[in-house]
């Protein structure tokens, strides 16, 4: 299916939206000026378009399996993963020490965005490279640095996460995965893991796994797991991929989307990792790259959103069907009323995203506690609110498709498929709301009521020029705060039973903000008539969802499990 | 996946929700009284817990083909729909002469709840013939029926629906398949069908399609459309299967979900057909059909809302991660949420559909137009809300499974895979609406109003005992009456701008009235537990809805096509 990058979102975003001068007006980032960002995402969305988006569907119907022990990717993939790897768009937030550009993680994420539109199931590689080489750099040694990190970044070996076992998803702190220290000071790991994205591939000299694991004598629960290094090979002296380690592939998940992505059954039969910080603290490296690496997952939800809401308006431009004045199904009413609403909602979460980019690389360059909270607060709203919205749009392509929309053929069910699990890793988004209920409420609210006075500034200055959507965001933001005031009065059993309408509530409001100062620097043209079509019919949906989050637990915690039998 | 027939909520909304004793009080249903109507769908249950039920994920891996132009279905299936035929399942509403049962479509529409629960593929196939018995018994003339009816009511024989071509989907109008007329009275069929639904299978002695087609001199439109029966194999003087006839299914579709359902490219090369109804009649015919029809269809959505609630509390109940009272995730505030959101809304669209039938009921058998009227205007409301109930409980009955859903062995993914097409079939969600705002309020408003006095009159009276609920019902009516009010008053444009959020809006509200009417009867049980947790959290949905609803065509339609690309 064709993609076509969406550079003036971004530049209409970055300039208009989310304030992004403000990082290229740090020292940090001094060098990535509007225009360098600007030629950067040019030649990264033309590589998508043009060697990225033509392998999607096939990675789909060539699913990766294994064939006696070796993992065989979809045909394409490895040219695919080379033009990333030689392009340098593995990781171009990495440190320049480390052979990465020192860009912006809003950079980043408009790259993230478009790999993921292009081909979600390869894109995810890179993205696992990324989360690792934070990892590294930010917990290990200075001799696993300068032996890993080259590597990682240039795409020469491939990066993965292995927290997951059976007994052990959303409660990490229950995994059994042992690490026994060996005399030469690095450990023997050995036990089970389940879910790991890319666990190997037949493209990178190398796959190096960051593995959470207990020593011996750990504590029960979060507090004794460590973190280690495994790589497939050991690298020898020279540091190149040397002999085998003692770990394996055991079998690949048959699964519903991501066919191109092998989903991997890990075996540790004590192979030699490296620890990777100090033992004890596999968690703390674990939340370091937490908001980078929601970020990075919420972004795939506004990857898909943008494919399939471009996709479908090339189906409703195209279709015949019915009398309309265009001649084709575009001219319906509630064919353009689905498109609008992909597309606003699509704006709305990227807006998000990227305004969470905007708060890190600010947190990063001006150690701005402000800033960091900041980012912290909007990590499980770009995480949840991202991936809900790229299935909702997903699934509203698959509508305007029709008939067609359901034959595989189309790729418009591809598009809901691979998005769905987006909604399911790197923290649930039910997680995701407890988080910003629980621990991001903990400043008892300031982060967020900080956020709400900005919004609430911004549309008074914008009620002279747009009265009508001024006031209506002015009013939801000011609802929300009232939700949120009233949140952080209750105990946490009452906000978990609300969380996640509190958090869709929240980003609804945010996208509403968004919005208007979109149409504020475009008060004649495309972003104000989006603008209005969201807030006008969009936005009102935050009552129902505020009205749910301060219902409290006790009509939720009341229902047993007799009465869900019907 | 296990399937227990839900007969206590069948008992519930047939006795203390929707009045089915006004049906049983009828001459015409005079026997089928509640005692025996719990005998009848206690048996269909059993089947459906039994034999149909274990058939699912097998349809789902081993699809239904072609082999040499043969069809083949799904291991099991040829045994499942013997036991269907064989228990009389196929068309218990079909008349008596005909050797149906007779009985009301209140109880049809359980019976396929059930079979669609257990085998959502197979279950489409007896639904098809139950179109095609109606289309007969009302349209065809009385040799047909008397050769025809017997064979399809047993499940000798199978029926299907043809309308779709290429180039005529929702715009049934454009279709362009011929009718010749011959000598000997019957019509030579030339063209080519397709999404036909069960256009063959390796189980009946026949297949029995109904072909819209046009005759040589026809008028352009709808207008032109006449009806034909094509059955596979031409019968003989005995009226056994004879000859084959010049049709012939050239290619199966490769589709999201509903595998074990062959969907067929037909191709009629001068076949052999009956007409149906009188000369360009055809649309006339295919309407008296369609509130059947699209009850048939809303309750599929229902059915894949049971199933997927089943399976999402058995895995809540035996899932163990984190801590909580119970030891399983069921404890969790925010799996209770899914869990009870998906009981209270397939309770909701159930006690939709039964309303419908329950309104189709009477108006056959008192002639009554005002339940006529309510037949009409439920129509809509049930196959669009029951379809996107379906996709929506299944959606999160995938995320109460965490990674488990992702994986397709779990079973929860084909159960959004399957009903997904739903929404899209026997009229697209978006056409449903349309046809509420459009059609069926060519009344001004009638059939609405006299709906909303009623649930008014309703919540008045629970005032006492239940204030709180009862006022939350009486407002969100009230608010209903006024968009409709705000509604019908503007042009089609602006309806049909806003028609899905209304309807969406309207099934809320009629959700909450018969949650209320649930609970009255069952004040301190798991009805009223469900109610609140209903009218509380969910109805309050129905003011963004409404606010879209009634936000006209103005700032939908101002959106070019320029302005949704990014």
């Amino acid at each position: 299916m064709p993609y076509r990058a969406p550079l003036e979102d971004f530049r209409r975003i970055l300039t208009d939206v989310v304030g992004y001068e403000q990082v290229s007006g740090t020292d940090l980032y001094a060098e990535a000026g509007m225009e360098t960002v600007e030629a950067v995402l040019t030649e990264a969305g033309k590589m998508c378009e043009e060697v990225l988006a033509p392998l999607n569907r096939n990675g789909d119907l060539d699913p990766a399996r294994l064939e006696n022990g070796r993992m065989r990717t979809p045909k394409g993939f490895a040219e695919g993963y080379k033009a990333i790897a030689e392009g340098g768009w593995v990781a171009i937030s990495a440190a320049p020490e480390s052979g990465g550009m020192g860009l912006p993680m809003a950079v980043t994420t408009c790259v993230n965005d478009m790999m993921g539109s292009a081909c979600l199931a390869l894109q995810l590689n890179p993205l696992m490279t990324q989360g690792q080489i934070e990892a590294l750099e930010h917990h290990a040694s200075d001799e696993l640095k300068a032996l890993y990190l080259p590597k990682l970044v240039t795409g020469e070996w491939q990066g993965t996460m292995n927290l997951t076992e059976p007994q052990a998803g959303s409660d990490v702190g229950a995994l059994s995965t042992k690490a026994e220290p060996l005399e030469d000071g690095t450990y023997a790991i050995t036990g089970q893991k389940i879910y790991i994205t890319w666990g190997d591939n037949d493209f990178t000299e190398n796959v190096c796994h960051l593995v959470l694991a207990r020593l011996p004598d750990a504590v029960p629960g979060t507090k004794g797991i460590s973190l280690f290094l495994v790589p497939r090979n050991i690298p020898d002296d020279q540091g190149n991929p040397g002999v085998a380690n003692d770990l394996k592939v055991v079998s690949l998940e048959h699964k519903l989307g991501l066919h191109g992505s092998p989903t991997c059954v890990m075996q540790y039969d004590g192979a030699k990792g490296w620890l990777v910080g100090k033992e004890g603290d596999g968690m703390r490296a674990m939340f370091t790259m937490m908001n980078n690496a929601r970020l990075g997952v919420g972004v795939q939800g506004v990857a898909i959103a943008e494919a399939a809401t471009q996709a479908a308006l090339a189906y409703a431009q195209e279709r015949r069907q019915g009398k309309t004045p265009e001649g084709t199904i575009i001219g319906h009413a509630d064919v353009r009323r689905m498109l609008a609403t992909m597309r606003a909602d699509t704006f709305a979460a990227r807006a998000i995203a990227l305004s969470q980019a905007v708060a890190i690389d600010m947190g990063r360059a001006t150690g701005d506690p402000e800033w960091q909270a900041r980012a912290a607060l909007l990590t499980p709203i770009t995480k949840a609110f991202g991936t809900d919205t790229g299935i909702a749009v997903a699934d509203m392509g698959v509508q305007v498709h029709g008939g067609m929309g359901y034959i595989e053929e189309t790729g418009a069910a591809q598009f809901l498929r691979d998005v769905r699990v987006t909604a399911i890793y790197e923290g649930t988004n039910g997680i995701q709301a407890m988080d910003l209920v629980g621990r991001k409420m903990m400043d008892g609210g300031e982060a967020a009521y900080r956020l709400l006075d900005e919004i609430e500034g911004f549309a008074e200055t914008a009620r002279g020029p747009m009265p009508d959507l001024a006031t209506k965001v002015w009013e939801a933001a000011e609802s929300l705060r009232e939700a949120t005031e009233a949140l952080v009065k209750t105990d946490v059993a009452d906000r978990f039973a609300g969380a996640v309408p509190y958090l869709h509530g929240f980003a609804r409001v945010l996208g509403g903000y968004f919005h208007l100062r979109a149409a504020m620097a475009d008060p004649e043209g495309s972003a104000a008539r989006l603008a209005r079509f969201y807030i006008e019919r969009l936005l009102p949906a935050h009552s129902g969802l505020l009205a749910q989050a301060r219902a409290g637990s006790e009509a939720v915690m009341a229902i047993t499990a007799e009465d869900l039998v019907a």
